[in-house]
């Protein structure tokens, strides 16, 4: 991805305060969920990092040891869990792009699955941060599919201002990082628009 | 757990035909899910392993070589997903015992996970393969939380007629090995009645 740093900035790139900016968005994603499990809100969790293992040292007294093993491809989103009785489902990415998302940071068979569960009655959907901005975006499957299918033939990306129109804003907060919860009470539960 | 070989058998011990008895009981379930996501019933998968990563090579040229990492115990179960709405969430454990499932086969943050989903509105429960009796059980969180409370004080083990009145039995299946999802057509979705 190629940022033009002459290109006019549209309205929509405001940088917003962001006291968070620093911090692993993987680590503001957990804080956030960390937070929904303590306080009885929800139960939603990272899934482990997908390992082969080759070979395993027992020679070790107290904990067998890896010693050989590769990451390998995951199959499903990074995060899953329950709220309110819906099953939630979504993958975090962050990008350095001032201007879009680029599609080669999602695997296909993330995108089959959100759609998947989608389909069976999940709330999934895709959270991007865009790190320079200091702005955080929920979108749903739904166009998470739409865009990726379009990157077969189109644009590989999919813009910030997409995102701005069919996207919800994340606000960061200090005890919530990432309070996506707050996009699916608003727009998903009480008014059961989307 | 020790085996009375000369204890009377009771009579719900029978021993069924058990046409995948010898597949491991994990592949058993893998068998099971993954019928469920090629026919679009349901999306459920079993976690990865967590591991905890000490040392990665990256002299490898095509993949990076984790050369050293530990197991780590498990936060929650071993699988989830989604099946009619419904978030789904379950561990799947053998024993070689005839008589009973030992409690410390399941860990306490398990067995709160499974509580604390359930509480959200999850079905969650575990399910146990008596493996010299070819005879699997789905046990409803609620009791194995009752179950565990009890193993702090009296008896360690979940008994195979506890497992008979509290739980239900799974039939072995050749496409589906454990189909679970049948039980919970039965006694969750249709009379609603647990």
């Amino acid at each position: 991805m190629i940022n033009y740093p002459n290109k006019k900035i549209n309205n929509n790139v405001k940088i917003t305060s962001s006291a968070n900016r620093g911090m692993n968005f993987e680590t503001m994603i957990n804080q956030t969920n960390d937070f929904y499990l303590d306080n009885d809100i929800a139960v939603i969790y990272k899934k482990p990092i997908p390992i082969q293992i080759v070979s395993v040292d027992y020679k070790a007294r107290s904990a067998a040891k890896i010693v050989e093993a590769y990451y390998k491809l995951p199959s499903t989103t990074d995060y899953n869990g329950i709220y309110k009785g819906l099953y939630i489902d979504f993958e975090a990415k962050e990008t350095k792009s001032k201007t879009s998302f680029p599609m080669k940071n999602l695997h296909e068979h993330q995108v089959k699955h959100l759609e998947k569960v989608k389909k069976h009655g999940a709330i999934s959907f895709i959270i991007v941060y865009f790190v320079l901005l200091g702005r955080i975006f929920f979108l749903d499957a739904k166009y998470v599919c739409d865009f990726y299918l379009r990157s077969k033939n189109e644009r590989k990306s999919i813009s910030l201002e997409e995102f701005v129109e069919f996207g919800y804003e994340i606000n960061e907060g200090y005890q919530k990082p990432v309070d996506y919860l707050k996009i699916i009470d608003q727009y998903y539960i009480k008014n059961s628009s989307k």
